[in-house]
């Protein structure tokens, strides 16, 4: 592999970038997965925003009492969320990081890190986990984010 | 135009990336309509959030009043947040399905139907229409998404 | 410098990209931010969410008190959700309009502007500044964002 690194300039055979690629795709997937589970517990919690997505339930008050929030809803929308504003400083610090030229090592082991904090997180959410379970998770992908746009600013900062 | 991809290393003139900016400009410009289109509703129906928005309609109950939610404005509100849930997720898997090196025709096919479904579901969400066509313009944007993420995980995986 | 930007292909060793390695780090960092100063105000005004978030606090109608809204609470929430409708535009624009080949001196006038736009509009969200300091600084964030679109557009448009 690294005989094909050493000739070739694209991104896409730099081993770094290839774990870049693999654990940004899975932290987005799992990101998209709170859609999903949003939708099952509207679902079967029969909890809905919009006037129009209860319409197969009839019309008036019998439909109009499907829109109505639900604990375990916004639970699952607060995770998700949370997401958005953890897993998008990553997917771009990230990228900065992978350019910066780390080690692969290296880069390997904060981009673990991240992901399995970002998983423990959703499921110290949902379950949820008694706290410190959902706090601790969270500040170990945070801490991660940081490293890796301490050592960017470090490499490149052009003010 | 292959003629000089050919010879240049540099994304910006390899064609896949130039659809890939193309689109991701779009959407990216899509959703930031979205909040010119909750400022709009705001001052339409003078519903505000924050006091400090409030103090040229008056002091003391004169200007409160106008401190209240509007369906109008949650409804815009709530797609502006759906578009951040599923356009954040394009624009990154997006840009490693173009490092790893697609045809131009089926980056063309996933991009276009991408913004088109993403174009729609806002239409489908203010005016508002009836479900499921903002489920199912939902649905589409996801599936693309998701084969787009399938393609890199077969091509770059290094866990 | 220019001598080393005329021999390396590399990404990192371009200026353009290493200002906007620097800007962007900047503006997540301070995006990040946000959700410790929500924190902050979480357990000083003890105002939360999640009931297992409150279990330090004792059982019972004890604890329950704490799950509440703040309006100091809610405030740094909407300059988060903020960023996030912002940030997000500008990191994934950015990094096209990087690749688009500007001068050095046009991107660092962008990325300068955009970063200063948005810690100006943290501090008229969270102090609170009267209007139209928030409104203006977001204006200008929004502007600088849409001017690089624009460009991007030009130089690579492939629909």
């Amino acid at each position: 592999r690294s005989g094909k690194m050493a000739k070739s300039t694209k991104l896409i055979d730099n081993e770094v970038f290839q774990a870049y690629a693999t654990y940004t795709a899975i932290v987005l997937l799992k990101m998209m997965l709170m859609s999903l589970i949003t939708a099952y517990f509207r679902i079967t919690r029969k909890a809905f925003v919009n006037p129009e997505d209860t319409a197969s339930f009839g019309k008036g008050d019998s439909a109009k009492k499907y829109l109505r929030t639900d604990p375990d809803v916004e639970r699952v929308r607060r995770g998700h969320l949370n997401d958005l504003e953890n897993i998008v400083p990553f997917v771009g610090i990230g990228l900065l990081y992978t350019l910066s030229g780390p080690e692969l090592s290296s880069a390997l082991l904060h981009f673990r890190i991240f992901a399995g904090a970002r998983i423990l997180h959703t499921f110290a959410y949902l379950i949820p986990l008694p706290q410190p379970g959902r706090g601790l998770s969270w500040a170990v992908g945070y801490a991660v984010t940081f490293s890796m746009a301490y050592r960017v600013l470090k490499t490149v900062l052009l003010l």
